[in-house]
């Protein structure tokens, strides 16, 4: 049965000849190359997750709550609270990982016959889940510096008209924000073009020096902001993404939803984790003085350095980033090679982590400048 | 924030006008309706849950493993041991319920541009996910027995040459098993058309009189057959779907899954529950059991029955379903009004439950007939 290969099958033909995305998942004394937080769950959150999980698991044999009402509430007081914009349940939408909350909000707003566009080097799963979803893809701009330069990105809007705009702030892999009133401009730009819907992907902005874009939704119906659980809430292996919008974004996605998409085990594991919002924010920010510090470091040691809002630092700049990050490798330190030429990308670990790192990357300076 | 409607927003044409898919959750003492298994899981089986989901917890900050290789192992040593043909973790795929396994599916082989079909009435889940990700749906035909009339089915595929051609069996809503026979007829007729991938949808295999069809995988690497733990291993709230095919259609699905979509969370639950199968298929034996009672006993006061290989027992004939379905409802049961004119669908609870709903059908009968 094994000799068959995927272009023997009929495979839609833009699937031919590609790769599955993801990472290298190679075993590495430190690990900063996904962007996870390096802190494991405390012993009694991980306790009240073993509980939650054992209530939930004597009723396993029913279908979960479709609508996750009290995940959705209990979210919604999360952004209510750290968010400084009130919220409620009907405010907000989750699934498993901000990748099927983009999903499923390009099945609703993009899909076949029509386009989104973003302003690259970005998160690269919104093009990949365009392609999924058939819609598409609008390679935007962005600056020399990694900013988005306004009066570009206002010109590839109303050039190309797309019915999704996508800001990533801060923005992976190169972890600068954008200005609140960019994103301001760019969404009276996507009003002006359309009007298309404009989706800001705040994965990381827990992290940041500066606040969430929450309050921005006042008013704006065709604004949504995107959210997870993987990094500010160590909980990447929980896959729990959700989204904050007008009441009739929440109701449109339900129409594209696989029913019962989050599992009754997600639906109590998360729920545990947001008992623990004041301790897991705790590590956040020591994980923002270590990203501080790995900024400062890197630029002592020599290095270029794109300013961070996240829990990662893009460095370089290399001659051969993909040469870099294997004489990395070599010292023990996985880091990301995201394909933008010249840099890389490290995630804040824990001192010991980032320690390991910075002697790696000294080395590795004074190697390639030998 | 609250006065837009969906319709309001930019979302796609065929979106417009539009409800969730969903049966009522209502708070009903006996709930026979989304055929979910009566029984609880054991306690052990608990125990165990929360032991290995402990153990998960512990890791959480970093992602899942992507390619779920312990689970996709044991998921092969348990088709391997009940379903008489030898898989390995290469031939099988895991989601987050069989709805997102289909998705993936057409994700891959359907899409913009291609078409899917399904012989109606059947599980209604395969045409929204067509329209979902953009595949043209075929509504394929049926014989009034609710058999599928192979001859008609020839011709509908020969005439619309589907990329993708779906077999529910045992069929949900009606319940009967389609002969392999015919399975292998439309398998032949949909590769001479096209070829096409044709999916067998064995949600229900583990309830039926006669064996599962993995053993037609060999040779036949446009087949696939899916699966879930919701019914035989009473998970519905676990949503862990998954497939067996040619280790070509797994690479191939790998294309369009979305990274690290299956939680370490659900992964640990399933693999605990794969500990427990005995117990588990125990319970299987006295669902069927409890199934021919009901379709002997419906018979017997006088119900139209269609054959059940399945969880649940399709029954009839009513001049208004509607009208039916309700007056069960009056008495404390929530069966399945699932839109085949004159029929409903219940599903085989405990004998108790299956007793409260044999007194109200009997009941029913009466008055319709008074």
């Amino acid at each position: 049965m094994s000799d068959v290969r995927i272009d023997d099958l009929p495979v839609r033909d833009e699937l031919r000849g590609k790769s599955p995305y993801g990472a290298p998942q190679l075993d590495v004394p430190v690990r900063l190359n996904t962007n996870e937080n390096p802190y494991p769950l405390p012993e009694p959150l991980v306790e009240r997750i073993a509980e939650r999980v054992r209530e939930a698991a004597r009723g396993l044999n029913r279908y979960p709550d479709r609508d996750a009402v009290r995940l959705r509430t209990e979210l919604a007081a999360y952004l209510t609270k750290t968010g400084k914009y009130p919220l409620g349940m009907a405010n907000v939408w989750a699934a498993n990982g901000s990748n099927e909350v983009i999903q499923q909000l390009l099945q609703t707003f993009g899909g076949p016959g029509r386009t989104a566009i973003g302003f690259e080097p970005s998160y690269s799963m919104h093009a990949l889940i365009a392609r999924g979803t058939g819609t598409g893809w609008i390679p935007g701009p962005r600056g020399e510096d990694f900013t988005i330069d306004l009066a570009a990105a206002r010109r590839a809007i109303a050039e190309h008209r797309p019915d999704v705009v996508f800001i990533t702030t801060p923005n992976n892999p190169t972890g600068n924000a954008v200005p609140p009133e960019t994103v301001l401009a760019l969404y009276e730009a996507a009003q002006a073009a359309k009007p298309s819907m404009v989706i800001v992907d705040e994965a990381y902005v827990e992290f940041s020096h500066g606040d969430s874009l929450l309050p921005l939704l006042a008013g704006r119906p065709h604004l949504v902001v995107s959210r997870t659980m993987s990094k500010a809430f160590g909980a990447a292996g929980l896959r729990l993404g959700y989204l904050a919008a007008d009441p009739a974004v929440v109701d449109a996605v339900q129409l594209v939803r696989l029913p019962y998409h989050l599992s009754a085990i997600t639906q109590a594991t998360a729920l545990a984790a947001l008992e623990y919002t004041d301790t897991l924010l705790g590590y956040v920010e020591q994980l923002k003085s270590e990203r501080d510090r790995l900024v400062a470091e890197l630029r002592a040691i020599g290095y270029d350095v794109t300013e961070s809002d996240a829990n990662f630092v893009q460095f370089g700049r290399f001659r051969d980033a993909q040469d870099a990050w294997r004489r990395i490798l070599d010292r023990g330190v996985l880091v990301r090679d995201n394909g933008v030429p010249g840099w890389l990308r490290v995630s804040a670990g824990t001192p010991e982590e980032n320690d390991a790192f910075l002697d790696a990357v000294r080395e590795v300076k004074k190697e390639l400048e030998a």
